[in-house]
């Protein structure tokens, strides 16, 4: 029997679903994937049941045009420049077939994305036929400490071949927000070298500061913005996501863009599509953000303290449901934090590319239930104390 | 402002998402693309409605584990060798990505299809990659005819660099369903020339003579079956698909190729994924395709019968909810058909790649209310009189 071909033998199971599987497995406190213990709001649980049984077939590629309309309200963007795909990870496929791809000299068109980078960026630009260059974080230790942007190194990676910047803000694993001034000075150097900018802002919505600066408003002309209703939601699991592209085509780079989403999953799923097409402007109405932050505000507060309380230096996020902890050195992987330990982490070498992650140093999610988040304390103060 | 790559930039809207946005624009009667008028069993429906707010949240990549060993319990193979999929398309786009790709040689591994070709292989293959090389089907004109596999040319088409057939059965555009005869000699010419078979069987239940033979019973060792929820279930909005497998491997060419399918859109909707895993025993024991068989056959009936009475020349399909028809040289294209005729059907010359379509064949899906039908009948008579 033939094999298959080397992408697809190299392929990795995502360190997410494994460590689920493995939490699952060993009954641990699964803090390591990134969603939410609650269950999703009712306006948004009872507008997928009245959808289902009325709008069950195809929608179109570039999605439901009251889902396209209801996402460009939302976002202060016009509708026609909206596509809809099925999760923000397919919204991050479909820009890297759309931005970036081989090149003719036999080399691949170079785009940046910063380190720890999030999982799927490096594979989806492989797979794009294009190279993935990371440019690190800096992480500044001790109290006020945190992960910051590091302008120097991000303008020292660009190269005659650099196409695109793909960011993350509020930045996953970190959690770090970055700064209006940060990001302008992103933008000037996009604008210096005409580069796209794919403007991941999945927890656009999940703040503890001051709100994410949205990029689209600093370079609208050549911004992507990805979404997710699965995020902003508490829903990760239905599979609904978006682009918003740069406003003045007329809709052309959304139609383009839909031609080629289309060749994926074809659309988003229907009824969950109408669903999210009520529920954004009643969550936007009804002030159900805010309420999601003021929670996870309060489960992150538990979670740093316990931690800090146990020793362990934590770096508190700006935004998302993730907080960045050093266990220590000595602590046990997350190998073996998961099956002796009781508690599931996702370590951060497993966002590292070209960068070497401290050990120790892990992602903790805190958009699980307090008593999850309290029980996982004690194991690792019991774990901690073994050390 | 940089342009899309030309990859992004040369994708086109899908001929189904046109006919059905210009069927809506006219007020035609939406005989193009294939969702049906119906609404899904209820069986389905309440199963959905029982997930939504229960099963909300991330599924593993390959799939709910419920939902695969129900595919595989339906398929008579191992839920270990199943991974579900976005849609069948999507499983189809994973296959590509698995299967076939780019050589060493800067040319492009051949993948064999039958043309008509169904719209998403020839793009889902360049975008993998690989060289999209289709064999056309004879069609027999005449009382008894129909369309044929062409086991000479499909022979004749098969180079050093050939990696794959892609065939489905049955056959969409056309309706075909290849005899066992017929399938046996492509197993053999596979066999002969080590080649993957990727069997697109979304219309596995829909057929209306002998039941498809699937490919899998014939080559387990190198056959890859795509099956549809929405196909068989009645939900074509649903985006729950999937790949079976090759069995023998433990799992691993179903982890392998999970670990690609994670890059696109990382899960299918978990809720209908839920609702699919209790539904498709439900539909098998309760004789929900037979019902279906037998209802769509009274269907087909009616529209090629409506057909010849006005002279038209049907190709009566052994399966899918489809027919070609030949409305004759003089008819109005299917652009202006569904403009100024009232209908919006397929031109066949939309799954021509390298042999011409005659003008005037259509695909006409009759998976429409008898209202429709009779109501497009007699726009389709108004029509040709008028030629």
């Amino acid at each position: 029997m033939p094999e298959l071909l080397p992408r697809a033998r190299a392929s990795q199971e995502s360190i997410f679903a494994r460590m689920s599987r493995l939490a699952a497995r060993y009954g641990a406190v699964n803090l390591g994937q990134g969603f939410p213990s609650d269950a999703p709001p009712a306006f948004l649980l009872e507008a997928a049941r009245g959808a289902v049984g009325r709008l069950d077939q195809y929608a179109p590629p570039s999605g439901l045009p009251a889902l396209r309309d209801a996402i460009g309200a939302d976002l202060g963007v016009d509708g026609a420049d909206v596509v809809v795909t099925s999760g923000a990870t397919e919204a991050l496929n479909v820009l890297a077939l759309s931005l970036y791809g081989p090149r003719e000299d036999g080399t691949g068109d170079e785009v940046l994305m910063l380190e720890p980078v999030f999982d799927v960026y490096v594979p989806q630009a492989r797979l794009a036929g294009a190279t993935p260059v990371t440019v690190a974080l800096r992480l500044d230790p001790g109290p006020g400490g945190g992960w910051r942007l590091d302008l120097g190194a991000l303008r020292g990676a660009v190269t005659p071949r650099t196409r695109a910047l793909l960011l993350n803000t509020p930045h996953n694993p970190t959690g770090a927000v970055f700064t209006r001034a940060e990001l302008e000075e992103v933008v000037a150097l996009a604008r210096e070298h005409d580069l796209w900018i794919v403007s991941d802002e999945v927890y656009d919505e999940l703040y503890f500061g001051a709100p994410p600066v949205a990029l689209r408003t600093l370079a609208p002309e050549r911004t992507f913005t990805v979404g997710s209703a699965g995020k902003r939601l508490e829903a990760t699991g239905w599979r609904v996501g978006w682009i918003a592209c740069p406003p003045g085509s007329g809709g052309r780079l959304a139609g383009q863009i839909a031609g080629i989403r289309q060749q994926g999953s074809f659309c988003a799923p229907t009824p969950l599509q109408a669903a999210v097409a009520a529920a954004l402007p009643v969550a936007r109405a009804g002030g159900f953000y805010a309420g999601l932050r003021q929670e996870y505000a309060g489960r992150m507060a538990l979670l740093a303290g316990g931690l800090e309380a146990l020793g362990v230096a934590v770096y508190r996020p700006g935004g998302t449901y993730f907080l960045t902890a050093h266990l220590g050195a000595a602590a046990p992987d997350a190998g073996r934090l998961v099956e002796s330990g009781g508690v599931a982490a996702i370590p951060l070498e497993a966002f590292a590319q070209a960068h070497a992650a401290p050990p120790g140093l892990v992602r903790l999610a805190f958009c699980k239930s307090r008593a999850d988040i309290a029980l996982a304390l004690e194991r690792l103060s019991a774990v901690l104390a073994a050390t």
